[in-house]
């Protein structure tokens, strides 16, 4: 899995996908208006300016899991983008200056192809399981491996010198 | 695995541990002074006020991946939270006023049992794959699946009427 590499990228001696320390459970999946074929937004800021909300829906069983949560509220959701190699650990961006390493960027390409993105519910039937959310990046059928509310006190960075941009 | 459950919890039909979807590479651990013996803060809000720093170890490999990184910058350090059952749908949590579905909460135990924390990066050695963070809630030995920079755009939510809380 050597090949393909731009100026400055460096791969894994193995391929992550290879070493399965643990397993992951699909709980659903996103739909969404994007697809290979359409002008995907490339992370979830300007995929809010798009207007296109999209929407989650629970695989059997999961429903439940919606109870307590409520229309407005922000939610992280964390998808699994398997459609990359997982065995880049610096990669060189087009839009970036120079190689980054994997864990300095938010490339889906990555040892654990977890994306994470904050939203907000738009709508929400539990009975049915599925939450109508703001806006996405995500490819429609992207699999959904977990959803957490948002919470300022864990999810913000504590105040630093620079501000919390550090 | 119905057993166990407190009033008004909730397990699915199947035990999503078995159920492998996809699977996880563990790119490190974190070191920290907490265990089963010691006063772990419930999440990272209390561990900060503790003023005990912790630091990930990335495994063989993985440390070209925090080229790029800075001291003072914030991140989100996603864990591996091997510890609990995987298939309490709803939970009664001791401090919570009823049940809620295991997506309302931060609960490690859930159907993929990862946790995230947002943190500063305290101190950074590249070339031995250790990264100092301010604060842990995690034991000493907890996996690491994956770091990305925390970025406001992505990882703030969206104005809303009632403020970013919802």
């Amino acid at each position: 899995m050597g090949d393909d590499l731009r100026d400055g990228e460096a791969v894994l001696p193995f391929d992550p996908a290879a070493r399965a320390d643990a397993t992951v459970c699909f709980i659903g999946h996103v739909r969404s208006g994007w697809g290979p074929d359409t002008d995907t937004p490339r992370n979830i800021g300007p995929a809010r300016t798009t207007g296109q909300g999209a929407r989650i829906e629970l695989f059997e069983g999961m429903a439940a899991g919606l109870t307590g949560l409520r229309v407005g509220q922000p939610i992280i959701v964390m998808t699994w983008m398997h459609q990359g190699r997982r065995d880049l650990i610096v990669q060189a961006p087009r839009h970036a200056d120079g190689p980054r390493g994997t864990f300095a960027i938010r490339s889906p390409r990555r040892p654990n192809p977890v994306a994470l993105s904050t939203v907000v519910i738009a709508s929400l039937d539990i009975d049915a399981g599925v939450i109508g959310i703001d806006a996405t990046d995500a490819f429609d059928g992207t699999p959904v491996v977990d959803i957490k509310p948002w919470l300022p006190t864990v999810d913000m960075p504590p105040e630093t010198d620079g501000g919390p941009a550090g």
